[in-house]
């Protein structure tokens, strides 16, 4: 029997162990004129993180049909989660288990805001751990922790550092900088999400014969940067102007082409 | 609008952000004859892990009434949760966020079993994260990972290290360890779930005078230990003789005479 809040409780979802215990992984995308963009690699990423997570993937191919379920207005954030289902109280996977397939679609949160350009440094760190990196999994709360932060809408995110003081990503962005003739992105190996947007930068970078290194960035390398960028798939590519009080980047030249050349290819809205 | 496995869901738990994030905290009891054992002190670590999450943490004095509404058999697992509640997409949590209250009862799980004497030495590390440390949150993937490696009934436990090479606990228990006339647990400062078994065996340890030290734990301290043994509410404690195939232990004398006191104590079924 399950109680919730007192009552006696019937819904399905109060024995799936994403409730319990964040199993499952998620994906957010934008959708323009109802197209979800970038939609096969966001089912590919969640097909790998089922996999990682030894979660049955085979509801990752029934999304497209709910999507036709689905009523959009010109813009809207759409989400797509697949839990381990219901399946015992303890911690270990039962054989049993059902995976959930949830969909859902959200407003876009950024119509009538003029967005900040200035980035918070996080007191919380992210984890670190190899098995779990760059997996969007369900297990978030170092980043709703890092979230809490940060007053009112003075910052467009927060950094996240790990426990050795490397950069790893924002609460919900990955990240580049730009100092001289080198691009520079966190190395995901340990902790933080591989983002989508992340992946088509580093992609269009190649094209455009512009060095982009994958490792690590302290903050002696934010002194040394001209231009600091984030991205993911709702805020497209985003310069920063500032990180906390110490950090200034004069450019934005490189993020102004990303996206221009994202958009353009209709990969961010 | 949320589709549920392509079809239209109203529950309200869909929007939970334990759902999402496994934004909660919960605690699991054992319950003898309707009356759950240290129930104060589960909502006591209740509490201090909603601060630590800044969960309002109204809910937990509600768990008592809700008690008033279940049936229970001689022996019974109860589990509660209190998840941060509906609120927003994103990860930033809501002001107006309102928590949920979940409480439920599930049969005991070791009625008819001999329960096995082994465990198992995971290979998935457990993530290392001050902030995090020690909260019974609902951040669970690192034991689900862990749990699912060993094969089949032959072992009782899982034992979990960090990405250091330092033993930690098992994937839901924490263990004990006896070399000589010392008792070492591992240090819970960057890992773990500060147990409630664990914390009443070292006030044991205490008043029988016995040392116990609070530190690391490495594989060349489990070759020197004579006793080793893990703990947890609905198991209580357990000996273990045998680690993976390497290391052995022959003593239970310990384990039997914390198992004794705190079965009279009525702290543990």
């Amino acid at each position: 029997m399950i109680l919730l809040n007192g009552r006696d409780c019937r819904e399905s979802l109060a024995g799936d162990r994403a409730l319990a215990y964040g199993d499952g992984v998620f994906e957010t995308l934008a959708v323009v004129d109802g197209s979800p963009l970038c939609l096969e690699k966001h089912l590919e990423r969640m097909r790998r993180g089922c996999e990682a997570l030894m979660i049955e993937s085979g509801g990752v191919s029934e999304f497209e049909n709910d999507l036709k379920a689905l009523a959009f207005d010109d813009l809207n954030v759409l989400k797509l989660a697949i839990t381990r289902g219901a399946g015992g109280r303890g911690y270990r996977p039962s054989q049993s288990s059902l995976p959930n397939r949830l969909t859902s679609t959200h407003p876009w949160p950024y119509r009538s805001l003029p967005l900040p350009d200035r980035a918070w440094i996080c007191e919380h760190r992210i984890s670190r751990n190899q098995a779990l990196a760059g997996i969007k999994h369900c297990n978030r709360l170092d980043q709703i922790m890092a979230s809490s932060e940060w007053p009112g809408d003075d910052y467009l995110e927060g950094i996240m550092l790990d426990d050795q003081d490397r950069i790893i990503e924002g609460t919900r962005s990955n990240l580049f900088l730009k100092a001289g003739n080198e691009v520079v992105t966190p190395d995901l190996c340990e902790s933080g999400v591989a983002g989508i947007v992340r992946e088509l930068i580093i992609d269009q970078l190649k094209d455009w014969q512009i060095p982009c290194v994958v490792g690590d960035i302290s903050a002696a390398d934010l002194h040394a940067a001209e231009e600091f960028f984030i991205c993911n798939s709702i805020l497209g590519v985003r310069s920063i102007s500032m990180i906390g009080e110490t950090f200034t980047f004069d450019s934005t030249t490189l993020c102004l082409e990303l996206d221009g050349a994202l958009r353009g290819a209709r990969y961010i809205a």
